[in-house]
């Protein structure tokens, strides 16, 4: 019996990865660095690209830790994926677009550590300013947002985008849930803004273009809001659909 | 041809309202007051709670003004609806909910005006603090938001909740429109969440206890987001959901 159930899952895992192998040829494969990628939303962002085909380089300031993360989500996305560790510095160097998913405590410093990795290149923040132990409370800082702050810290030369603050870390992780949550994406650089929208559709999501750099406070602001949500109702995970799209 | 025409619409309009009867029988007749119900939200809302048996007071600083409009309503509420127009503190001093629906050059100075016909009442805020012309732009007021500073000026002696910033004012008015838009309803008093929650549900909408007067700051900014995505994709009148919920 269970040798029987063994093969089942076999042939399972062999169907799905012919299915990712035939998704993959529909996308452009961009590298990666998912910083804090040891963290559940990073991990969970990177299982999802790196099931879709893009290269997934996990960051770290433990380049030991962020391989073994690596290892862990190369076995849930399938063998063929493409993932690997480094420590921040390196995996920021290597990687095309660079995703910040550290604790908001960590955001600012771990950005000026890599601040020459980053020039030129998109990078798309996801830190929610949560202040513990009231995270069902929004308390945005002063300037408004997070992510203005990490902007306006980096300087023009670095293309910061803000995305992903609303989707839950558990849904991205089990990767056949089907994710019930759109994408806010803002930024200041259009093409940028672009290539998270993207981004968002191969890991399962509708992204939106939400708007000027500004508006992330909402996002940002949401994350709270869903906690409560989340408390009150005992949803595990709720998220948010923009409505109103005739092509819906 | 246009007399049959006319026969039919009447007779619609006679099915139409033996169905409102029906329905007016499973709700509470609340005497609601919208300050600022001469405006384009405010209309709206006045519309959807006057054609589900409420009892509606348009509030304004022109009681003229205020009864064309009470007039206006009650045309496409039908005949039992039940709306009057009255001086913004005559309005206030009836109902038992106020619900705030200024601009928000406006907001404070009418909240003061009316200040000693709000005790112990509950006020829900419907402010959005936009500053034109870039409205699609967030820009929340320092403190983090509009309704924290209000019910600051206010004191304690009100329940101030903050509801309804993300409905359009379009899809409110279009009495047939099924609003494919949840609301956020946030404020310090439970109670006072819950009535607005439930004024959420006889406007055709599901609201959601969203947490803390705090918490307002998500559905203030996005509004601006909502405006932005409308821009872009060409929306008239986008929306949000809450998704997670089994019961969806």
């Amino acid at each position: 019996m269970a040798v029987g159930r063994s093969r089942e899952m076999r042939c399972e895992r062999i169907d799905t990865e012919r299915e990712r192998s035939t998704m993959e040829a529909h996308i452009q494969s961009t590298t990666i660095a998912v910083l804090g990628g040891t963290g559940k939303e990073g991990k969970g962002l990177a299982l999802r690209w790196a099931a879709k085909g893009h290269e997934v380089i996990i960051g770290s300031r433990d380049a030991t830790r962020a391989q073994e993360t690596a290892d862990e989500i190369r076995i849930r996305a399938g063998n063929n994926a493409r993932v690997r560790g480094a420590d921040n510095a390196s995996a920021a160097q290597e990687a095309s677009i660079i995703v910040l998913a550290v604790p908001y405590s960590a955001q600012l410093s771990t950005a000026q550590e890599v601040a020459a990795q980053l020039a030129g290149k998109v990078l798309i923040d996801v830190t929610v300013p949560l202040a513990p132990p009231k995270v069902d409370r929004v308390q945005l800082p002063a300037g408004g947002s997070a992510v203005l702050a990490l902007q306006e810290k980096l300087g023009a030369q670095v293309k910061v985008v803000s995305a992903f603050q609303n989707v839950s870390a558990g849904h991205l992780w089990d990767i056949e849930h089907v994710i019930d949550c759109d994408v806010l994406v803002c930024g200041d650089d259009a093409d940028a803004r672009e290539a998270a929208v993207r981004l968002a559709g191969d890991a399962g999501m509708k992204g939106w273009h939400a708007g000027v750099l500004a508006n992330s406070a909402a996002a940002e602001a949401l994350t709270s809001v869903l906690i409560a949500i989340n408390k009150r109702y005992k949803i595990p995970g709720s998220g948010l659909r923009i409505t109103g799209t005739p092509a819906r």
